[in-house]
């Protein structure tokens, strides 16, 4: 390491552990130590603590596999949402994305990545058979699939579609076009054509 | 809170405590909380044991103010410093600032802070009243102050410089000037002022 080690041991081992994180360099690093070492032991305790008891008792939701503190998480066991509709997603932060939205009512499916050969992932290391299983079991009438739009994320798209195939559901995909605000002038080519390819009629309902 | 709550608590609890951090936003602590997720239990112990036991163990120089793992800092206990000289700053960062740049061979004072009325921050609330006895007991024979230069600043260089006119010591403030490699034209005036009445005679020894 180029840089200066600190004087104290302890101050050092803090900014190494800060700086392990994404986007955190030693410099922010040590701003935020420094930080807490300005607040009360017990605050700083309770920083800590919250990660660690999160790292040991967050639950995966057996159905979703969305996070959760519970073995059923909030959105799967409330009963006034949708069953009947599931929106596959690729990671935890993808589904509060859409929940966030406050647009959708259904329940979820976390694949928890896309199929990627390249980097060895299969099939089988994602939940799609859970997925599949679920689709099978019930009720469900309609799978929304909001993968990214790349290679990998149409892969799988078109691996679940072909799970799917033979159970006769609706199986649609989230519209991709001009954001609300955006301007043409500064849409790429792929995602303006597409927009004028799923053209929809026009109606005033649009908030 | 405007924005929307995570379903689960403890998520939500770690998301807060990292979100309190300066500069840290919600997006950028669930984003730094799901990274945590997804390491192995005892890297995450690691990461938050770490600011626990700095928080509860760091230990601040008898002598000089600044954070250390003992009660005398590896710098005032370095007998092949020059202890004659002191450099009087701000805070623990600026010092160790001063210290990367690997020109200053002498010893520091960290002040906590400068006199800010405004703030409620006399004389009384720094470590000036140490930094006097330090210069009084003994063998010190220069003085660098090197405060920001602020109304504070200035104020709190003053109040220092009377405290110690009564001691044969020579007083010197860090040159203030167009920075290495900086550009005239994009000087601020009262620097480039600065640096043409405080110009020093033109050698080949400069690095």
């Amino acid at each position: 390491m180029s840089q200066a080690l600190f004087s104290s041991a302890l101050l050092e081992n803090a900014v190494q552990e800060f700086a392990k994180l994404p986007g955190i360099g030693r410099k922010t690093a040590l701003r935020l130590v420094l930080h807490l070492l300005k607040k009360e032991k017990n605050e700083v305790e309770s920083f800590g603590n919250s990660m660690i008891q999160l790292r040991h008792n967050i639950l995966y939701c057996t159905v979703c596999h969305n996070i959760s503190d519970t073995d059923v998480c909030e959105i799967c066991s409330n009963t006034s949402r949708d069953a009947g509709t599931i929106c596959v997603v690729e990671t935890v932060k993808d589904a509060m994305s859409i929940e966030n939205t406050q647009q959708y009512k259904g329940l979820y499916h976390v694949l928890g990545g896309v199929i990627s050969p390249m980097d060895g992932i299969g099939p089988a290391e994602l939940e799609i058979e859970s997925l599949v299983n679920r689709v099978y079991a019930g009720e469900v009438k309609e799978v929304i699939l909001a993968l990214s739009t790349t290679m990998e994320g149409d892969t799988t798209n078109f691996y679940i579609f072909r799970k799917l195939a033979s159970k006769n559901i609706k199986i649609t995909t989230i519209a991709r076009g001009v954001s609300v605000g955006g301007e043409l002038e500064y849409t790429d080519e792929v995602t303006l054509g597409r927009s004028i390819v799923n053209r929809v009629e026009f109606t005033n309902s649009y908030k």
